[in-house]
């Protein structure tokens, strides 16, 4: 199949459906009258008719198929949610069931970072479904938090997450947290055995990096996020930056599953949708819990987490919401062992002590699945769950100067590759990559005499402090030549070369956001 | 009132509605089981049941109105989100339909930070609905599209927004818009009158930004997003950062809102919640066009958006989707003239030139609304739709150094406020301040003898290298002389002072991130 897939059920007079199917076929491409549909657009934008079927025993009610060409997609995550749903979302009666794209469309998308594998390596627990709890209810203290996570992590539970109506401010945060990590790692100290701690955030925009920069400062490896709050796509960009695994929180999300003639199927959001979105354990609601979910639902959506999709890893189905220690034998069968159960009140409900407790819905879930695979006795560096740390050195308050180099701070040739397009050139990172928490990155470049660096350009700007010799420098049809102190911007993609004919070396600081693009050499 | 009140209306038997109401108000603010609830817990955060009504004439059918103490609110939108409408979206026949807040509650959410009155500033009109459309359909070219984007501004239009389907690659992104403004300007040349365009932003989370930075350099005053798909508080951050007109695309928002016993009420999502989250110009489907909208919704939609907030702007309501020539004076009657008629086909259809069926429409929401305030014939510079410059000089690309002054770089004194917390500082600002696209500012600061900066802290980092002289740096407990070359990081929040005790002037470059907090003086 090289095109989308996308097929709605509707309620209809049978006389009416294609022209319903033509309808949606339109408003979800072009949106736009008939007259207005040159041949050209209707090949290559409009939705196609494949199928309309009558849904048998229900008068009324048919599926319809359309199939778009794969350039209408753009690679875009949001342009698909758009194309397969986003006008029609406001159509009654019609509700998006299947989505199908081919490999190659499928593969841009990132998918969970981590997936099944990844936390599986995190934890080191291969063969069972995970425990996983919520810290509730809001209103506890920080120190009663602690301790409850303390407790699972004693009990053997493998995953904690905050509940997520733990809102407050920064501080409030950091404090929780950083109590909780402590508590998890005392923890962990006396049994071996790794738990992870997702914090939740739901910071809003201008802050919300704060938050994961600080909790990546911690070593904290996973976050619950609720994408329907904070934006399917802008959860997914921030747990795919921070390289965290990404516990998805279906708060908001119902109304788009609940109806039963409209909005989607739930195995479309909470598992297609969610996967796509780089969703490593999708949260959702089991049935015979609070809320009413029925069963088929909660299967197709755990197999749709698992299905073969492209080069997408596979995520956790997270069944949650009310779901009881008598519960736990079934919902092992049901979800069978690449599957995270979240049991919260009726853990802290269990018995006086939660390690207690998490030993006995440990042991109840080990009854299903025998852990057959030794544990590893510590935790290990996993290189999926560690910093993505560039830093060759230490942090550092004061770095003093000592005849162009810097004390603690390493003198390296520029670009060590095979290109030749620069020469005699060294450098030295002085701030940025030591884990420092600016936005941008000093360094110290020094051309010898003869030397130059490479022709190049980029969307990013430098800032250039000329400190030593003097040099020229080449910015588009430009030409300095540039003095100590004298200050350069470069502005983005701007061609540039900066050269030293002189025998005193010419040395320049270079500013630098901390996330740039990559140069591209001209010549 | 001083708490927040929900008020749901949901589908139960009248013997079990109290449980409802119960189950409801845990659910949304502690998830917890009762025998977790202490009576600390109960009083400040469990919602309390304030009423329980049944609708007349619909048995079964009931209105539960809960209340919550204001302290729930941690004064966040994700949370009132969270709050109001979180797990119970995913309630059966629980149907969100009033939120009220005290205006001290209301106060901290920014609301349209244009309003009905800053888009009309922008305008210079005043007495009448504007005239918007869509640019569609996809497929046409770039420059077929800067033609209609010139006929309508021609023809007197106000607005013109991208076709939401209009997803391409950066490049394709800016080619379009690049194109589109030029046309605009062309005919504002020719009519004096002012014309809007907003692109439509839809982009990677990575990307985003980046789109919403170059709109902001080509002049561009307001943008389309669709808050479902990027988030509503992604939305809400991006167009307060970038200082934008807000138009909210109702893209994949139908869910909420189309089910008759699920969901919540269009009012809420498309008036409450949009205007709370800074939306200027709400956009949804009008009674008797292609979607199957209630008159009655879309009235109440409008007035939710004109009702009065405590400090927040009235925001425009826009009628749109499907809508006809036929429709306009009707619609002129239902809106009145705060309001944004947005006609795409039937406006492309009209006739065979866009600039006269523009005068025709507008013709028709002239007779109901004559205008009776002149145009002012050109395009005022309004301060409300200016980029935030900072600037006081202009963008180098070379900036020479004469003697620790720089050439077109101002030499100021640090901080003149009444402050006497530092002596002896001057301040060349270098790089930031003037346009450049860095994300850092990079300024130069001189000490005299026997000067010294304030004693202070925050939380964005300081880079400081010495580049004249030497001086005393004190940081946290430490104290550095500081000389030629040495490089110092001031890591976030460690109190910090510089001071200069020799005749020699201590000179440094100090580099900061471009969005930072203010500095807090210790003593």
């Amino acid at each position: 199949m090289s095109d989308i897939a996308v097929t709605y059920q509707v309620i209809s007079d049978k006389a009416d459906v294609s022209d319903l199917a033509r309808k949606i076929a339109i408003e979800q491409s072009v949106e736009t009258p008939e007259s207005l549909i040159t041949p050209e657009i209707e090949t290559k934008f409009v939705g196609r008719i494949e199928q309309i079927i009558p849904v048998s025993n229900h008068t009324g009610k048919f599926t319809i198929t359309l199939s778009y060409p794969e350039e209408i997609l753009s690679q875009q995550y949001n342009q698909l949610i758009n194309l397969c749903f986003g006008n029609v979302s406001m159509y009654q009666n019609v509700k998006c069931i299947g989505v199908d794209l081919p490999d190659k469309l499928l593969a841009p998308f990132a998918g969970p970072g981590f997936g099944v594998d990844g936390v599986r390596e995190c934890l080191g627990v291969y063969e069972r479904p995970l425990l996983a709890t919520a810290l509730k209810p809001r209103g506890y203290s920080d120190e009663k938090f602690a301790d409850l996570a303390y407790e699972f992590a004693l009990g053997g539970g493998d995953i904690i997450k905050d509940d997520q109506n733990l809102i407050g401010s920064f501080e409030e945060f950091k404090h929780r947290v950083a109590l909780c990590l402590n508590a998890v790692k005392k923890a962990e100290d006396k049994t071996g055995k790794h738990c992870l701690y997702f914090p939740f955030i739901s910071a809003p925009y201008e802050k919300i990096e704060m938050y994961f920069e600080w909790i990546k400062s911690q070593g904290v490896q996973g976050v619950l996020l609720a994408p329907l709050i904070i934006g399917l796509d802008t959860a997914r960009g921030l747990a795919s930056k921070y390289n965290l695994i990404y516990m998805a929180h279906p708060s908001f999300t119902g109304s788009y599953c609940v109806a039963p003639n409209d909005g989607m199927s739930h195995h479309l959001l909470y598992g297609f949708l969610f996967r796509l979105a780089g969703v490593d354990i999708s949260v959702f609601p089991n049935t015979g819990g609070r809320f009413q979910f029925e069963e088929h639902d909660c299967k197709k959506i755990a197999d749709e987490l698992h299905r073969p999709l492209a080069n997408l890893k596979s995520a956790f189905p997270c069944p949650a919401g009310g779901m009881q220690y008598s519960q736990l034998d079934e919902m092992c069968q049901w979800y069978q062992k690449d599957s995270v159960l979240l049991l919260g009140g009726s853990l802290l409900e269990h018995s006086e002590k939660l390690s207690e407790s998490t030993r006995d819905f440990k042991a109840k879930i080990l009854e299903e699945f025998p852990e057959t695979i030794t544990m590893t006795g510590k935790i290990q560096s996993i290189s999926a769950c560690e910093y993505d740390a560039r830093s060759t050195s230490s942090l550092l308050e004061y770095i003093e100067f000592d005849d162009f180099n810097w004390l603690g701070r390493e003198s390296v040739n520029y670009k060590k590759t095979n290109n030749i397009s620069f020469e005699g050139i060294r450098r030295v990172e002085l701030v940025g990559q030591s884990g420092e928490k600016s936005k941008f990155d000093l360094r110290y470049f020094e051309v010898t005499q003869n030397g130059f660096s490479s022709k190049e350009m980029h969307q990013h700007t430098h800032v250039i402090i000329v400190v030593r010799g003097e040099g020229e420098v080449v910015v588009g049809d430009k030409q300095y030549i540039a003095k100590k102190n004298d200050v350069l911007y470069i502005k983005p993609m701007a061609i540039h070369q900066l050269k030293n004919f002189n025998a005193e070396p010419f040395g320049f600081y270079c500013i630098v956001d901390r996330d740039r693009d990559k140069p591209i050499v001209v010549d």
